[in-house]
C-alpha cells in the first residue's frame, strides 16, 4: 500500500530530506490517550546526532508539531499528523547528485523507479531522516503500550564485530529495557563501549564506515498477538524493520542459530507458574506459529555499514551512461547503529500496537 | 489484512489441515495468462512428501482444482480460486490435541488467540499443509514471470550445520536455477547430500529433528521494484517468508555478515556494461534503498527444526492448567527443509509479481 | 482491493455463472459464533427463484458447502470459505455470447476491461449469480448481529411505479423486519402485490422487463458506527450496494427528497427518552456525519429493469466491429426486485458487521 | 481503512476546522506530472466563500503549501503532502459546543464514537472545511486526467426545488464542462440563477437553509474502468461522494428514474460509429456491470439543507442528559450547494484516477 502501513494502526509517511518538511499521519491510536510531548521529544532526541552544537541545532529541527488529532492534550480519535520542518537544509551539488549514483545507496534503484524525477537532495524520500517520523509515531505507541503494561527496549548487539552481552530472552524485564533507553550508548555491558568506539574511530580515520546489529525486546506482551497467514507477528514487524534504511536482516529468538539446532533443543518446554503458562527457555523469541506466546518478544536486526564513505568509489554517471568515480563529501556517521536503536524500538512499538488493536476487534 | 496479502496481486488463503479442503483465491494475475497445469502440478509435487506409497496418495490429494478465473486455459482477469480437497484426513486423539500444547508449535499461542475455538486437528489452519496453496499461487506467478524473463530458484543452503556451496550472487543464472528446480534434493554441490541425509537420519533415530537454511535467488529482475516506505522489496518478501511456518530469520545479500563489514567492503561498485548499469559485487542482494537494482535478488531464510519430535516433552494441559508431558506420535518429517524449498521460491515469485504489477501502475 | 471488501470483516468473492463453482471467503467473523446452517439455507432460498421445478433444482445448487473456518458448528477465527457448486450449467451459444454485446449488460465494458479473455457464459463473473455468496456471508453476519440485538430487513418499495407503503423510519421494529423476511413477496402492504405482479406480467408478455426499488432498515444499531473520512456508514454500505448488479441509486433517509427541503424540516430534533438520546424524526436515515446516531438506519436502493429482454435489440458484433441485432433467448426474470431483497439486506448486514468490529478496535 | 482512501491513488486526510492545520497526503500520482499551482488555486477558490472581505481572508487561508513529493515543479513519485494552515480560527463557546448537540450535525454520533474526546470546535474533523484537501487532491488529478483527454465538470442540478436544465448524457462535451468550471454559479441554464437565489434568500431571512442537488459528468473516459466486485465505478465513486458532509444520495444515469422504466427503455442500444462502439442513449450513465462503457459518466448527488440554522431547535445536553434548546449563532451558508460543486467534481476526479491507474496494472 505504498506509503501507508498498518491494518488497525495506520501510518502514512511523507517528506524528503531537503524538502520543506517531513511528517507522518497516525490513525487508529486509542482514543483519549494523554500525550506526553516531553517524553516524545526525549525519544526524538535519541535518534538525533550527539551533543555538539550542530546536533543541538538538528534536535531543534526535529521538534514535532502536532497539527491534528490532539485536543487538550488527548488523542481525539481523528488522524494525528506530526510535522517536522526541515530547518537545516544545506545546499549542495545537486546536479552531481543527480548524475553520480552513490554505491550502496538507493540512488540508482530510485533513479530507475522514479525515472529521474525523484528529489536527489540528501537522498530525498530515501533519506534516513525519514525515520524521524517513525520514532515520533513509535513514541506515541510507547505511551499507549505502557498503559497496558508493555515495555520495549533495545541495545547495540554489536558494532564492527564487537559484541555486547546478549539479552536474557527469559529474564529480561521492564527495568532493564528502560535503563537501556536512558543510556547514551545503549549497551547491556557498558565495558564494551570503548572497544566499539575504537573500531568506529578507526574506520572514520580510514574514510570508511562500520555496521552492526541491534537486539530489541518487548516484555509484558500478552499471548495471542499475530496471525498464521499473513500477518504473523514476525511478518508484521519484519515488514516495518525492512523499511528502515540499512537493515538487511531480521531474526527472531535464536534466529539463524536455529538452523544448526535440533528440535529437542529449539522447542521451548512449557510449564504452569503462578497460574500462568510460561516457557523454561525462549529459543522462539516469544513467537510460535506467528503469534505471541506470552514470553518476551526478542528480535535481532542486521544494520549494514553506512554507505556514505569518504573513500573514492567506482560508480556510473547516468547522464551519459559512463563509468565514473565518486567522492562523497561532508560529515557522515561512520556508524549509524547507535542512532538506529530508537528506530528499531519504534518498529516494535508500532507492530505491537497494530496487532494489539487487532485483537480487540474479535467480539 | 489478516488472510489476504498483496497490493496488486492478492492472495486470500483458507483451510485447515483436517478440514474438508484448503485453498487460495488469487486476484490480479495478468489477464490472458496461459496456465500450464502440468507445470503447476510439478511444483506441487516438489512440496509433497517423497516417493513412498503414502506420498503418492498425498500427492494425489494435492492436485489443485481451479474453480474460477480460468476459461479455455487462460486467466480471465476474474479472481482465480484453487481448491485442494483433504482426502487423506486421519482421525486422531483430538481431545488430547485440544488439551496438551505441543512445544515449539502454535498450539498455545493459537489457543489463546482463538479462545480454544480453533480446529486443533493436525495444527488446523496453522498446519504446514497451508503452504500448498502458496506453492500453487507461486507456480502461477512463475509462468507470468517467465514470460518477462524472470527466473526464480532456491537451494538447501544448510541442514543441521552441513552447508551447501554458496550461490554466486553475481553470476547465478537462469539455467542454474532451473536445474535446482529439477533436482530431488536441491543442492549446488550434490556432494553435500550424503552428509546432510546422515545428520537427518541420526536425528530421526534419536526421535529428534533438525533445522537448516534455504537460499533463494531471482535473476532477470528489472531495477526499480519496491519502495522506500513501506513496501520495500525486503519488506514485501519478508512479510510472506515469515508467514511460512518454521521460518525464524530472513536476510538479504550478505545479511548478518554485513554487521562486521566496512562500507568500503559492503558497497557494490557500479559500472556500465553493454550499455547497462551493473555492479561488480552483490553484497546487497540486488536491493538498495528497498528497491531492486538489477542485480540478482538473493535472500537467505532460517528454518527451525521440526517442532514435532518423538521424544517426551514437558508441556501444559490447558484444560486443567497443570504441568504435563507430551509424546507426539505418528510420522513426522525429521527435517522439513527440502520440502520448504518450493515454498520459499513461491514467496519470492509472489512478492516479485506483486511489485512488478505495481510498477505498471505509474503511467 | 478488487475482489476483497472490508476492513474488519473481509469478503473475497470468486466464481463465474457457468464455471465449476462460486464462493466467498469470509474473514474476521467473531470467534465462536454458533452457525445455524438451516437459517443460512433459508436466506439462500429467498434469493433463489420461485417455487417451480427448476427453482427447486436451482435451490439445490445453492446449498453452501463450508470448507473451512468452522469446527464443531462454531466459527474458529480462521477464514471461512463457503462454496456453491454450479450443478445446473446449461450449454449455450457461447460463440455468439462472445461476439454480440447485450445492451444494458456488462458485456462490452467487460470485453474491453478483460480484453476478450473473460468467461462470457451466462455473464461469467458479472452474473447476478455472484450475489449468492453475498447472501451467504450476510446470513452469517445476521446471526452475529442478532446476538447483539441488531435486526435487518427489507421490503419491495416499488415495482414498475407501484409503490409499497413506506417504512416508518422512527417506529420500525425488529418484529416488522422479521415478518418481511418470512414473506414470499416482501411488502409492508400486501394489498400492493397484485398490482405489482400485474405490471410484471404485462411486461413479460411484451418480451420486456421492469425495475423497482428496495428499502432496507436496521434496528438496534448502536450510535457511533462509521467515520467522517472515508469510511462513513453511507460510504461503506453504498460501496457494497453498488457492487450488486442492476443497482443504480442509493439514498439514505429522505434521500433525494432532502434536496427540496429546508434545514428546519430536515434536521431531526433530539430529546432524552428513558435516559437515552433519541430523535423525534429520522429524515437522516439514522446517520449524521457519516456515523450512526442510534435511530433506525434506513436506505433506499434503485434497481434498474432486467437488461435481458426477449425483444430484438440493436447492438454491435465486436468480432467484426459492425452493427448487429440481438435476441436474448432463454428464461429470464422479467423483474429481479423480489430476489434482490435478501441481497440488499446482506449488504446492510455486512456493512454493519464491518463497522461494528471496527468500533471494538479502539481500546 | 479509516482516513486513507484508494487502491492505486491513495489519499490520507487529516485536520480539524479550528486546529493548527488541515491537509492531505496524496500517494500514487503519476510520476513527473507538471503541477500548475495556479490552476490548483483556482479550484480551491471555487470552494471558498464568495467575494466579501471575510471570504478573501478565508481564501488566503486556503492556500495550499506542498511540503513533499514535488521537486522542480514535477511530482517525484514520493507521497505529496498538501497543508492548509487554519489562519482564521475564531474563538467560541466551546464548552456549549461540547454539551449541546446540533440537530442534523455529527455532534451526537461523533460524541458517542469518540467518547467525548473529539475536537468540537467548528465541527472539528467533521467540518465541511475538510473538503478543501479533497478539492486540492482532485485538482492534481484533474491535471493528470486532462493529459489523458478526460474532462470533468458539474453543475447545480437543483436548489430548493428549482431545477437547472439537465445535462445531455450523450452529447455533453469537454467545452461545456470547462465552461461550467469557469462560472461563478455553475448552471447549464443561467436563467435559473435568479429563482434559485431567491429561494435561498427567502430561507436565509427565515433563519433557515435549503438543499439541492449536483450533477457531475466526465467525458473522454475510456471503456474498461471499474470492476464487478467490489470496486465498481459506482462503488468507488459513491464511497467518496458519501464522505462529503451533507451528501445523502447518489445515483447514476437515470438513477431512481430507472425504477419505473422498462428494460426496453433503460437498455442503451449500441452501434459502431467511426470504428468505435457507442450507445444511442445513456440511461446507464456510462457504466454497465460496474465498468465504464465509453459513454460520458453521469452521476447525480443529493445535498441536504445546511443543518446549521438560526432558528431555535430542540436538542439534548449530553453533559446532564437533559432536553435542551439550541440557537446556532454566527454566519452560515444558507445553501452549500454552489460551494459543493467543486467537491463533487473532485470525487469524480479522484475515483477516475484511482481506477485508471488500476487498469495500468494488468500487464
Amino acid at each position: 500500500m505504498r506509503s501507508t502501513w498498518g491494518n488497525n494502526l495506520q501510518l502514512t509517511i511523507f517528506g524528503e530530506s531537503h524538502g520543506p518538511a517531513i511528517g507522518v499521519v497516525v490513525d487508529g491510536l486509542p482514543i483519549g490517550l494523554s500525550v506526553d510531548e516531553e517524553a516524545v521529544a526525549r525519544d526524538m532526541a535519541r535518534r538525533a546526532p550527539g551533543q555538539d552544537p550542530t546536533a543541538t541545532a538538528r534536535r531543534e529541527a526535529d521538534r514535532v508539531r502536532i497539527v491534528s488529532g490532539l485536543y487538550r492534550g488527548h488523542t481525539t480519535g481523528a488522524p494525528l499528523c506530526g510535522l517536522i520542518e526541515n530547518t537545516n537544509v544545506r545546499s549542495g551539488d545537486y546536479e552531481a547528485m543527480q548524475r553520480l549514483m552513490r554505491p550502496g545507496h538507493a540512488d540508482y534503484a530510485g533513479y530507475v523507479k522514479y525515472r529521474g524525477m525523484n528529489d536527489p537532495r540528501g537522498g530525498g524520500h530515501f533519506s534516513g531522516r525519514l525515520t524521524a517520523p517513525l520514532v515520533f509515531a513509535g513514541a506515541l505507541c510507547r505511551q499507549a503500550l505502557a498503559a497496558r503494561g508493555i515495555e520495549v527496549g533495545a541495545h547495540i548487539a554489536s558494532i564492527a564485530g564487537v559484541e555486547d552481552a546478549p539479552m536474557d530472552p527469559v529474564g529480561v524485564d521492564a527495568q532493564t529495557l528502560r535503563a537501556l533507553r536512558d543510556a547514551r550508548f545503549a549497551l547491556l555491558d557498558p565495558a564494551r563501549e570503548a572497544a566499539m568506539r575504537a573500531r568506529v574511530e578507526e574506520a572514520r580515520l580510514a574514510g570508511d564506515s562500520v555496521g552492526g546489529s541491534i537486539e530489541v525486546a518487548a516484555v509484558g506482551v500478552p499471548a495471542g498477538l499475530g496471525a498464521p497467514f499473513f500477518d504473523s507477528l514476525e511478518s508484521t514487524l519484519a515488514h516495518l524493520l525492512f523499511s528502515i534504511p540499512a537493515v538487511k536482516g531480521v531474526a527472531f529468538g535464536d534466529g539463524f542459530g536455529l538452523c544448526a539446532m535440533r528440535g529437542s533443543g529449539a522447542n521451548d518446554a512449557m510449564r504452569v507458574q503462578d497460574g500462568r503458562v510460561t516457557c523454561e527457555t525462549n529459543h522462539n523469541g516469544g513467537v510460535t506459529g506467528g503469534i505471541t506466546n506470552g514470553m518476551p518478544v526478542v528480535c535481532r536486526v542486521a544494520v549494514k555499514p553506512t554507505p556514505s564513505i569518504a573513500q573514492p568509489q567506482r560508480t556510473v554517471d547516468v547522464s551519459c551512461m559512463a563509468d565514473a568515480q565518486i567522492e562523497i563529501r561532508g560529515r557522515h556517521d561512520p556508524c549509524i547503529v547507535p542512532r538506529a536503536v530508537p528506530v528499531v524500538e519504534s518498529a516494535m512499538l508500532l507492530a505491537l500496537t497494530d496487532l494489539l488493536l487487532e485483537e480487540e476487534t474479535r467480539g
